[in-house]
């Protein structure tokens, strides 16, 4: 080039290059990776971060900078190449280090992980979702702390997204939901590149997208060319002044400097090849021999982002500063609600129940609960997939989230269950809030995906899942959970939660506002559940341990009954039997496996003392993994078919949820009933009868 | 009324009435249910089946009928209304056992318990996408068959969608997918009533929902009052002119006719009232005495449709007739794939691959085993969501299922996985096509309400899951299944298959194209595996039971090492180091647990026999429930945290998928190694090692 030097003095250009390059190089070491998105990208995101991102990486957690979600989390070399530029502590070596074993450079970008990324991104649509509930959190704490005159809380937040993420539902609900509720802060970006992995977008994605993002209620934008950095600023100052979310279609070219694959699929999901790399490079004008060559010029101007953002934050902390002195109080609620500080007596109004109580549903029980709590923190927040009644989620007394209320703590998701889940990520990442989300537990299903990502990010979201079991009745099969249970303990680190009564929902509360080191789900009845009586029995509190002895045996122990939720009573009633019958009989409730999992063997064995064989497990659900707790002399009253409509109790009595059979089953175990060997056990190669009766109930 | 009539001769409204009275009483009888939309949407029920829909309820599976689905499921009183009313072969009394045990009038309409169902809703948004799935295979039969003189199959899909139905994100994408692919026979209606659950749609549900459907290529229309029968036929009409798919808004009163709940959410999920259905039957002019009446006019009219029903089969029947008279060959192909008949010799070109043939991923072995049938077997059709190359799921040479080619077997998803399984659940119901879909595993979880529904309706659909374990690498947690084998062998009646070379991946195929009971998943691997040497070892056939013998041990059996897929190859390898120390050991591959857990107690014991505790599952994946076949002396080699990214064989090794581990386990579990008694076995109490060790991997 005419000067010389590999950028023809245009500095910006410089910068875009050595994003493309570092972007190509690190996936061309690992030999894995998705180069193209970020080599199209890379002018949206340097003009974004910039000249428009508010962000100080001396600081990554100020709580006020804008967000910046790469909802496209395959083309992870863009954002940890502008994470390293700007100084955010990533170095060249990270880079070098792309997708190998420990490095802070994984395939994806992983929340917790390396510093800057503020969600968990790849699956796809989760991260424009995640934005959502980021700008509802935001909109939430300004309406409760921002005054006239002081504005702790202002902030955008930016998402990159791909086609592929916005073909997945989670984002047109989510998309819907931003729309509803006017969410001006949203500045969205739709990598519109006419490419997906198949081929061209012709295939299967040839809806007008924008016309779509209209219905509903957003702005929308275009910039014909990515590479035209004044367009892009001009869309960007647009969206900010408009008050709707906006989604500005940007055009891209994929793979853009590679002479061979520019355009085309092939530049989606792996390394360009040695060759194709230094055909790039030339045609980006870069030198061809070395390899993550970064321009001083280029790191300098982009390291300037510390220095700036460090401006940023003082200006904002003396805003802050006066803000806190002028109204101390709203302050010192502010600092609570980031800190998720649990005030003094937060707990007190939790309600106790007595034995003399009528049957109460767990779901009620927890509704008073949430009541009783939301009393006294006011950072907790909640709300359901359109079934706030049902779920008992309803907060009295605080208002609605709407457009014209953020202040208001009642969140409607809708019928929206997938966007629910990742908008509670989003809203829980963000901060200053703690959220939880309800619906049936049936239809935890459409929303596994956040679910799973908030396991993985360690986030402490609260999914309250009522209609527990065939117990819901008449709605049938298509609403009764059988797997759900099974599946989601599967969940690495998620807390289940399946309290046996109106006492263990209670404390099953106070652990879930007291833990914070991941996700937890309820699972509650429809139904009502008789109130164990706790002076006799053992204490709730033992919930906290996930499993505890909760009546203990008369004379020798036997026999041990395991059960959950709704079936406690019924194994109560079981023990009552085979203690009329001389069998000294012991009830474990296991509300939690997770948190049972967790205790140290001794306290294991004391519960379940490995020299009682005969064991019963009791829950009205799928079988799937109670071996693991009964061995292989027990036996499990389980369900491993679907349910079927009809009144809770005739399903109860069908499927032998009774005292009955569940003593019937311990005798069994005991060897003391006879004329059953085809039953006779869960030996090691097979499973109980329940477990292999499949097919449809009804 | 004037003639003293109940209907002042209106015999339309003496009908319409007649559906909104057995639909209160129905669930007033039940004291559950939905009474509010069957009284909302009678008019619309009444002139689609009486003006429009092209149906024989003297043959329910005419193929050549017109699909009905109420994808709000919930107000199954109409549906069920209806196929009384037509002659289905529903009686009164099954109305008045509505939501009772062993009813043919479930919360809920279920396919296959009730005649005239064409599919099982209730979970929302499912049946707006299982419509537009039969449209496809509409589209698709009528490419391949219809020619300008005869036509056999021309049909049209109605469907009536509520709120709910149209938030939820698997209606978007089906929605968009839909209108890419021009699918004129779509007659949706949105059910615009304005109230939700939780109340009025302002709460959630402010998007213009006609302009998204715009955006996705719908034709869209309004009809502002329901009860306006002949705007209702006009808006039908223009529908069946226009070459998009339809969606008619159509503006309804909730609990139509009921005095103090019409227009209320009150209307919508309880009964209203012994005093209420009296109010709202005198307001309708309705006897108010006794209940289920039925006016003998409005019977009479209504049965008719039995007879038009069978002039209009009759009809088709004499076209068809004369187009299999004309087109021998075809008619004979269209009845074959009607008959989902395989052709003698489907199989033959399937390869087999022996012990010196370089490793395979199975995902590989499973493309080539679809070609090879695909050729055969010209009703096989399939696709991915938008991951086609790397599930191998591409048919050579057969075109793709595009607008202008509705003939092409390669179905394009785009990036929505669960329409892709919605839509094949419609596909599959219409007949005439067996459809696959592919993805990767973990994103099983972005499909999973489908999947438990084609297990509920015991429909045969097959889904190719590849990339199924931390052995896809690089791609991180983000895209590495852990819990999802666990998850999905938990769905009542869904076959698990997760074959462990290239040969049992062969006999996978062989045995999902003849399974038809429900549906099959096969977890495939992104790395290559090994061919086991079946000249030596157990035949691949052994997949059809489960779970077989594939490595005898030499002198007395005294270990089982029992692995799946991937890590069966380890298993072997840690035979051979057990064997070289003289420890006789067995290796049982279990591809399938469903299958194995379907096989009589028997050869259950010979594969396991009950006298060996020393067992070793070996899986990359959640140990959940493999304690049910290793017993409680087992060990599990599993993984029971989030993965990581970094190269396969990297991974593998950190986790401890070896054969020394593997053997090192086989000998704890035989007492020889010492010093490790805190994880000595896995008692019953406690779970394996692995079993506790939670949280984040990387």
């Amino acid at each position: 080039m005419s000067d010389g030097r590999p950028y023809g003095g245009d500095l910006d250009q410089l910068c875009i290059n050595t994003i493309r390059t570092l972007s190509m190089d690190a996936v061309q070491k690992a030999n894995s990776g998705h180069p193209g998105t970020p080599m199209a990208l890379a002018p949206l995101a340097y003009v974004i971060w910039t000249r428009h991102l508010r962000h100080n990486p001396r600081d990554p957690k100020w709580i006020d900078r804008d967000r910046f979600i790469l909802s496209a989390g395959h083309a992870s070399m863009l954002l940890y190449s502008m994470l390293y530029l700007t100084g955010y502590g990533l170095e060249l070596d990270d880079l070098k280090n792309f997708r190998q074993w420990e490095s802070k450079t994984p395939g994806h970008p992983e929340y917790g992980l390396t510093v800057g990324v503020e969600t968990t991104t790849g699956p796809l649509g989760q991260g424009f979702a995640n934005g959502v509930g980021m700008a509802m959190a935001e909109a939430h704490i300004a309406a409760q702390f921002n005054t006239p005159e002081h504005k702790p809380i202002d902030h955008h937040v930016y998402a990159i997204c791909s086609d592929g993420d916005l073909m997945e539902g989670v984002a047109s609900e989510a998309g819907s939901i931003a729309g509803h509720l006017q969410l001006g802060k949203l500045i969205y970006f739709w990598d519109d590149n006419k490419i997906t992995i198949e081929g061209s977008t012709d295939l299967a994605f040839t809806e007008d997208l924008l016309q779509r993002f209209a219905g509903y209620g957003w702005h929308t934008d275009r910039v014909e060319d990515v590479n035209d950095l004044e367009a892009l600023d001009a869309a960007i100052r647009r969206a900010k002044e408009d008050p709707r979310p906006s989604m500005i279609a940007v055009r891209t070219v994929i793979g853009y400097g590679s002479p061979n694959r520019a355009g085309s699929e092939k530049a989606h999901g792996e390394a360009l090849g040695e060759e194709e790399v230094k055909l790039s490079k030339q045609q980006l004008g870069w030198p061809t021999t070395d390899t993550f060559w970064v321009p001083d010029e280029a790191l300098r101007h982009m390291r300037q982002a510390g220095e700036k953002g460090q401006q940023m934050q003082d200006e904002w902390k003396r805003r802050y500063d006066a803000f806190a002195a002028a109204e101390p109080e709203l302050a010192k609620r502010l600092e609570d609600a980031l800190a998720r500080r649990l005030p003094e007596g937060w707990d007190a109004d939790i309600p106790t129940w007595s034995k003399d109580d009528k049957p109460l549903a767990t779901r009620a029980a927890s509704g008073k609960a949430i009541n009783a709590i939301a009393r006294h923190v006011p950072w907790l927040m909640g709300g359901s997939a359109d079934l706030a009644g049902s779920n008992n989620t309803h907060i009295d007394g605080v208002g609605d989230f709407e457009p014209q209320s953020y202040d208001g703590r009642n969140l409607h998701f809708g019928v929206r269950e997938h966007a629910m889940g990742s908008l509670m990520n989003g809203m829980t990442l963000h901060g200053g809030v703690r959220v939880y989300g309800g619906t049936f537990l049936i239809f935890s299903d459409y929303m596994k995906p956040p679910v799973r990502l908030a396991a993985l990010m360690e986030q402490p979201t609260l999914y309250i899942y009522t209609h527990d079991s065939v117990g819901l009745g008449e709605d049938g099969p298509t609403h009764q959970p059988i797997e759900q249970l099974a599946s989601l303990r599967a969940v690495p680190g998620l807390v289940d939660l399946r309290p046996g009564d109106a006492n263990e929902t209670a404390e099953a509360w106070r652990f879930a506002m007291e833990y914070t080191e991941g996700p937890v789900f309820m699972a509650l009845t429809r139904q009502g559940l008789p109130i164990v009586d706790r002076a006799v029995f053992g204490a709730a509190s033992g919930l906290r341990k996930g499993a505890y002895v909760l009546a203990e045996a008369e004379g020798e122990l036997r026999a041990i009954l395991i059960a959950t939720g709704s079936e406690v009573s019924v194994a109560m009633e079981a023990r009552e039997q085979l203690q009329a019958e001389g069998i000294g009989t012991r009830v474990v409730s296991m509300p939690s496996w997770t948190l049972f999992s967790r205790q140290p063997r001794e306290y294991q064995d004391e519960v379940l003392p490995p020299e009682i064989d005969a064991r019963v497990a009791v829950e009205a659900a799928s079988p799937m993994g109670w071996e693991r707790w009964v061995g292989r002399a027990g036996r499990v009253v389980g369900i491993s078919h679907f349910g079927a409509s009809a009144p809770a109790k005739e399903i109860f009595k069908q499927l032998g949820f009774s005292a009955d059979n569940v003593a019937a089953k311990a005798k069994e175990a005991l060897g003391i009933a006879s004329g059953e060997g085809e039953e006779a056990g869960l030996a090691a190669a097979g499973p109980t009868k329940e477990g292999t009766d499949e097919g449809k109930q009804s």
